[in-house]
């Protein structure tokens, strides 16, 4: 019998990595006017619905899939939160 | 006087529209053997550090850049969280 967990996995670049994205969409708000910009830091937001047989094995298999294919551990740090959805009525 | 505040801003897609990177990403995974994954879906995971005169100058900004800026209202959802940051000792 597996449960449905849905995780919410926030992929960001390690603070020592450059990004110029996030330096471009800073200056585009600094020129609309808004003057109080410090920082924008653009990361990926990855919502993941999965089936497992229980909560370890959801984090142990989303930590191998960040590791593999999500994230870049090279330039990029993850965290992940994972929440039980409620059973559904069998069919 | 003003105040720092650090947002942290999800951009996802709206639930009807289509998200191929999404897909992508649930194919290669299934491909890597995890056959659990039922759904994938890709979004933007923006952190800003601002200043603003207080909370609500902060939050109206943010919606607005949001809306300008940082989404598309059309195809895709926003929201934030706005944690205000200790102010720093006086230069």
């Amino acid at each position: 019998m597996s449960s449905k967990f849905h995780a919410r996995i926030y992929v960001t670049l390690r603070p020592s990595v450059l990004d110029p994205a996030g330096v471009a969409v800073q200056s585009g708000l600094q020129q609309m006017g808004y003057e109080g910009i410090e920082q924008v830091r653009i990361g990926k937001y990855i919502e993941v619905k999965l089936n497992a047989a229980d909560e370890a094995e959801a984090n142990q298999q989303l930590d191998e899939m960040c590791d593999a294919l999500l994230a870049n551990p090279v330039i990029e740090n993850y965290c992940f939160e994972l929440t039980a959805l409620p059973v559904e009525a069998a069919a």
